[in-house]
């Protein structure tokens, strides 16, 4: 139904990948935050194109105007809007490509959502510019859970057939997660990177595009957060995530894993250290339990399928004759969103765990 | 924050193990649809204990009451709520319980949200028995949506290492998800039946357990459910699967296995047959383009973990004396909990997919 | 849409006059407080009728069980669920209840609303019988409210002609309203009471009914609760109230006399006591300021219309023939439901408060 | 908790009064739905201030850039987000602003909400500026209702002692809701306006300003829009008028004139023409009966408090010292916002109504 998501901090996304701005709200942060907008276009620096020899050439001017809810720097309480212009807000003949829809792609299931009403003029709102303002939200967002304690990281686990290591999910260290929020081709092994970009440019050079997986953790959570049922943060964190264009799978700790487990492998117990701080001595759950922190790392994994946009010839329909024909989708594409879907994972973390955070403040304050 | 689900449709679920009832709210249904009430038993005597050989030998009487929202067997538009009376209530040494937390339990978790008065008897309203007002709910919604051409079905993928086959995601057909939804022990091939069987019996006499994925597919809705970012069928679906106890996983369409996809393998191309109609040549995608449904058949896969309660004896902590401890779980416990999950996650589906189309009802009918 | 309200204490209300049951549940009330049931069903029993000579002489058993969310009198933090019997089940010929709509009754609403599908039996859903749960919510909001240092009352402002004095809306105190939250004819001059309860009797006599006008106050609220534009105090103390039947106005502070009134009668002023602490030297506003708790009491009118229900011959509809007719409607009747209703007033208040209360829990506590 | 409104269109506001923009997001707005912007551009002309002799001469240039969501004309589905650049950005000397808070305003609660970070200068977003969003939405959402043959209008029914006629709840008809909702003194007998005119510049050359009340029709609402209990008609429109600053009370129908009224006068019948349709033949219920649109006009009131920025010195503390003091609100203020604010209460029924009808959709087309 709608372009927002939370419950108490609530973000709103607007924009079409060719109408004049994208931008979001966010609604109800809380007053008296600091916010270091430099480091907020740092994180938007990841996510944008152009910025990494794997992504597209295409330029983006992704710095936002926070036009709203800031003074002095410093969050008023009142809705936070940014809004980031588009550059390329020409019409083009836009009437062409509705009538071929592009394999994969959100050109027919919009087409017949919108009763052919939707901008389809570089993906509409279905676009993945639209993380752009998520990113924004998330960079926002975990500037303030970070001086709660919190830090968020991801990393590209899997391209293609190519394999990162993974998270120690017991673990994890913030130091770590701090200098992958850092970085453009996240990574905890670095021998990863030759590999990984070569089997980007073998997708780009078949005219093709390639998937992957990425992996997130957040230390620093207090235990806590979340609720059984509907509002546990599995569900919520998912529901984000999902909102990230090419997710198609989401799990938690060992996640499918799971399946081939016992319960004696699989159980995570806790354990009083000799400082009387307690761990968990494993985290096969992923930081929750009932839908609830339980202070060891949270641990999530994304998929994301391979770019729909691709160079080649490629079958579809053309709907104004009601005949099969084939496409070629024209223009230069990035043949592997996931170094720049990165950014876009943490920043969907960071939103709804402040999210969840607030809602449950009065207890755990 | 609360156990409800829905924008449109609402689920809200209330009750706790050994509470005097459990039950659930439906908000909002659309009226005049007329509900089978043994229709409704039968898919909860399909989540419930005892009725097969693998699940646990204790019975439970979960005949909910219908009561309010129905008059002469069709539904009124009023709120809908069933009530199932617990049989076990007898409050026992509940304290006993809180003391050392169970592996992989909220115990911890739920007993730290709550400050300690969280209701911990039998797990109290983090209970996989709060799955059975879940159940309850699906089949009423899948009826409604059964009129309107839509079938819903769900097998057991894999218990261990035993895999069923998988659906064919372009052809499943609705007899077949009939068949499954009728099943208590649902597969695809029923050759797989004798070797899943013997892993949950393997687990059992180990004093253990063992997880699972669940298969669900739906074939009949039309396109144009669901919408892109926030709410759109992925989303939403998997925001109300989390919400089933031991879910740790969900994946659309061929989910993971796009990470090491091209695009040229993945997309998915529309094609007019020749009576006119349109299909998509394969289903990659699970039924869901930019959030929304495509017409194919909508397919997702649920990780299962094991059952945390198991018979051996595992490292805790004793919260009262701040000391490590070990503990052994009593009582008779499921090994197994995948094939009564089955009933469980179709209802996630149809709930869902009910509360989609009903916000959507003006552009759709 | 739904018969639920609030966004971090959500109410659900349930049932028909003639169904099984009606009920409530309270998704995520704070967990640890205690509720003494006692006291709960005390104010229920000022709104069920046959307890005042003024209402009606059917009887009814609204002694609710609370079937979930708590444990040992304490709350668990799990939903709360209440459920109350209805004794007056049987389903009668209800055909006849649609075919002639009576006039000011939601019947004829109703019947299109659901397709004519609703239950129509004693008003279904719509029936002032559904006020019995909320203020079974109300009473025990209340009681957390009142740990907080809140206290709710109000009083029978006007009934017909006869008006009672008004709240002094500076000077209100906690033992005041404690008085009138106790009382089952709530009234600030004791002297009103004969002539309204005269005037009750003249309608009956006339076998008609009369309208009236209940007043109530707040003392004890924080400064800040409630935020700007949508989710003030006034927003949603008023669209709780409005679900009570019958409620056709709501005012706050001076209300519609602000009209007539400049600037400099209406301001309200801050002033410091010699004690340091903080009044407002008047309260024209009625405790709040953008939407937000000032510090002076919350002072509300809230208009109830004449029971529409009354024993005259009335034109009306024959929705069978589609003719014009005429109708009587048999039974007893409560010429004035505005003592009744005193509790119900009461009740929206405190569920609502406590809603926007734990919604800002982390900056108030 | 949040700026926003509505449950299946969406309408949330952002921005404060010095800000860089304030604007609008509308979620969920039906696709398809062609917008005559100049039409919205005379909607918000009628809430700006300087239009007016009555109102403030200062001057605001309101007009709104659509950034999102309209192609062509045309709503395409997405997120529709209007901006509106602030022209008074300067950042002035607002610590001064914060320490004596001026009577009647929301600074000091505001301070306390937000912990002294909310944006002060200009009242920030709880200034009325915030209320032409509003008016922008309500302009957009009027005309997708006028193509359903709904039509709305408001009319000055009271500033000071001076009233104007008031509706025929009964007979209300189009062409006069359309000559209201395009002028810029709105008012039923133009008789009204020099008296009315007159009491305002005798507050403002006191130095003070003046209360009043508005009344709104709406004509062309099908039978069936609204739900019992929380999400009736009188409910959701309440909830958004209380959110236009000011506003202190509301009415349906007869309103508090029904406490003194009895059944037998205050019902409402139906009857059925000679031409075979429906009418009722009175009006007291204002269009609404059981939270559903009955068919008749939809009749409200609204009660507006005299402009609290008056010209006199008034009373206040000095939080900087926590000494009693005076103040002198310096600038010159607008001495009655009722004729600026029916633009506003017609925009609050239209969004609000937009919103019920599209989540009932489906059991209404």
């Amino acid at each position: 139904m709608s372009s927002q998501i939370g419950k108490r901090v609530i973000l709103s996304i607007f924009g079409e990948s060719h109408g004049e701005m994208i931008g979001c709200t966010l609604q109800d942060l809380p007053a008296g935050e600091a916010i270091d907008l430099e480091a907020v276009y740092a994180q938007m620096a990841r996510r944008a194109p152009g910025n990494d020899p794997t992504a597209t050439a295409r330029r983006e001017a992704d710095r936002p105007r926070v036009v709203s809810g800031l003074l002095g720097g410093v969050t008023t309480g009142a809705p936070l809007t940014a809004v980031i212009e588009n550059e390329n807000t020409r019409s083009g003949d836009y009437a062409a490509h509705r009538a071929v829809p592009r394999p994969s792609h959100a050109d027919y299931t919009g087409m017949v959502r919108y009763g052919g009403a939707n901008d389809v003029r570089g993906g509409g709102h279905f676009s993945g510019r639209l993380t752009a303002p998520l990113v924004f939200a998330g960079a926002v967002c975990r500037q303030i859970l970070a001086r709660r304690g919190v830090t968020i990281g991801a990393h590209i686990l899997q391209i293609g057939a190519v394999r990162d290591e993974a998270f120690d999910a017991v673990s994890v260290r913030k130091e770590q997660l701090d200098a992958l929020a850092s970085s453009s081709f996240a990574l905890l092994d670095p021998a990863s990177e030759a590999p990984m970009r070569a089997a980007v440019e073998a997708a780009r050079q078949g005219a093709d595009s390639v998937g992957g997986i990425i992996e997130a953790a957040v230390t620093g959570l207090p235990v806590g957060i979340g609720s059984p049922m509907f509002d546990g943060v599995e569900n919520r964190v998912a529901a984000t995530l999902f909102g990230i264009p090419a997710v198609k799978g989401v799990e938690f700790g060992d996640g499918f894993s799971l399946a081939s487990m016992r319960g004696s492998e699989a159980n995570d117990s806790l354990h009083y250290n000799e400082d009387g701080t307690l761990t968990s001595l494993s985290n096969h759950n992923g930081g929750a339990l009932g839908g609830i922190t339980n202070g060891a790392p949270l641990v999530v994994r994304v998929a994301i399928k391979p770019t729909p946009s691709i160079g080649q010839v490629q079958a579809s329909i053309d709907t104004t004759t009601s005949q099969n024909t084939t496409t070629v989708i024209q223009g230069r594409h990035d043949p592997c969103i996931v170094p720049r879907a990165v950014a876009a994972v943490e920043a969907a973390l960071a939103v709804t765990l402040l999210d969840l955070w607030e809602a449950e403040a009065g207890h755990l304050r």
